[in-house]
């Protein structure tokens, strides 16, 4: 098995590395990831600068392909470009911060994986619900399993899996978990600061949301101690609405 | 009715002014927008960098702010700093070029609607299929119409509505149709070249895929001369395939 593995972290991050070793376990490993740290760039691509690629090294041995783009980019380079074919997978991770609910919209590290999945690729994207003190070791076992187990019985048509992992002790974890997407929104917030030369510039705040109510969702199953494990669609159409549609829609302007 | 109007073309492009003049006969338009091209940004959001805001004239006249961000930070910034409540409803585009099938993850433009239906607002993305030669007064016409509607029946919780118009004569058209979203993939093409300085570096092309052979689709449909109307979800769990996980996942790891 030949997995393609990004993220949206960057190269050297330590959560790609931490997945890296417990996937060259199960399969050959290509790395090609971002050269720099690329959160919250959706599933952005990039058409209007040109793209670089450089070798990097991990601990004195070669570890992959550091792309001048994003992790949308990172998985079209590397079967265009570097590979030249279609891996057997894609996984993308560990990022460091949970992925749950509504994140899914905002996350590189997530479009590394649905790009996968929009190329007919089985795909997983991996997190951990902590920004502070991770402890990759448990997630990137848990990644390698998941692999093993799409590996054997595939995913249906552009969808793929989006899984989150609690950071805390292997014991202390109450199971995995399948769930639904949250879907409570994240609110903009905005500190307004005044830069040295007295003009006022905003930053977002990275406020999550409230886990809610509802147990299906990965959002309070995450806070539950579950891994949990959300399949997710890229046929996005809303088929009951467009009945309704067809009905109420004019037939011309 | 007060609707927000943005855009991934920048608040300088033809297609945001030329939505903004009919929707102005409809409602208060306040335009927030990227202060320049954010083409193919996707769902990306501005964490990492702090933003700034510009107000902008055109044609003599006050027409909007300016934002150093993407169309969804747009939504954001303009609930959260300029109008400091939401607005009735969002509508972003007039897009220069289309954005049917696995476009949807790609544009900017269809994520400031995505955002706006994130946020409970009811939403409209609206595309032109042309990149040469735009002539935007229909699409505006269509535009402004479909608000209406919007406006009057809602939008089921999360759902919007991602529009694109053929870029021809008014006569020409065969109609509005509601529609699938294509799901044909989007490969990566590269150009190499070469620098001066000899390294090589490459271009992302922007081929677009087949428009392929489903009728119900977004891309076919277009490019039969139809006014595509896609009902768009923001729940993209995999409902049917979470019963399956629930049986084969291990419980745990």
């Amino acid at each position: 098995m030949h997995i393609l593995l990004t993220n949206d972290d960057g190269i050297y991050a330590e959560g790609i590395y931490a997945l890296y070793l417990e996937l060259k376990k199960i399969g050959k490993v290509t790395v090609v990831a971002p050269d720099a740290e690329r959160s919250s760039v959706g599933h952005g691509i990039t058409l209007a600068h040109p793209i670089w690629q450089k070798k990097v090294n991990r601990r004195n041995k070669f570890f992959g392909y550091g792309i001048s783009g994003t992790p949308a980019d990172c998985v079209k380079f590397a079967i265009g470009v570097i590979l030249k074919r279609k891996p057997d997978m894609v996984v993308s991770g560990i990022n460091l911060g949970p992925n749950d609910g509504c994140s899914v919209f905002y996350s590189g590290t997530v479009a590394g994986a649905r790009e996968g999945a929009l190329l007919g690729i089985p795909s997983i994207a991996m997190s951990l619900d902590a920004f502070l003190n991770p402890n990759f070791s448990y997630a990137a076992k848990c990644g390698a399993r998941l692999a093993k187990i799409v590996a054997r019985e595939g995913t249906p048509k552009g969808t793929f899996l989006n899984v989150n992992v609690p950071n805390i002790k292997r014991s202390q974890i109450r199971g995995i978990k399948a769930t639904h997407q949250g879907l409570i929104p994240i609110h903009g917030s905005f500190q307004q600061r005044t830069d040295p030369h007295w003009r006022n510039y905003y930053w977002m705040t990275g406020r999550l949301p409230h886990r809610g109510a509802d147990e299906r969702t990965d959002s309070k199953a995450l806070y539950r101690r579950f891994v949990t494990v959300t399949p997710i669609r890229s046929d996005l159409t809303d088929y009951a609405y467009v009945e309704h549609l067809e009905r109420s829609l004019p037939k011309t302007v």
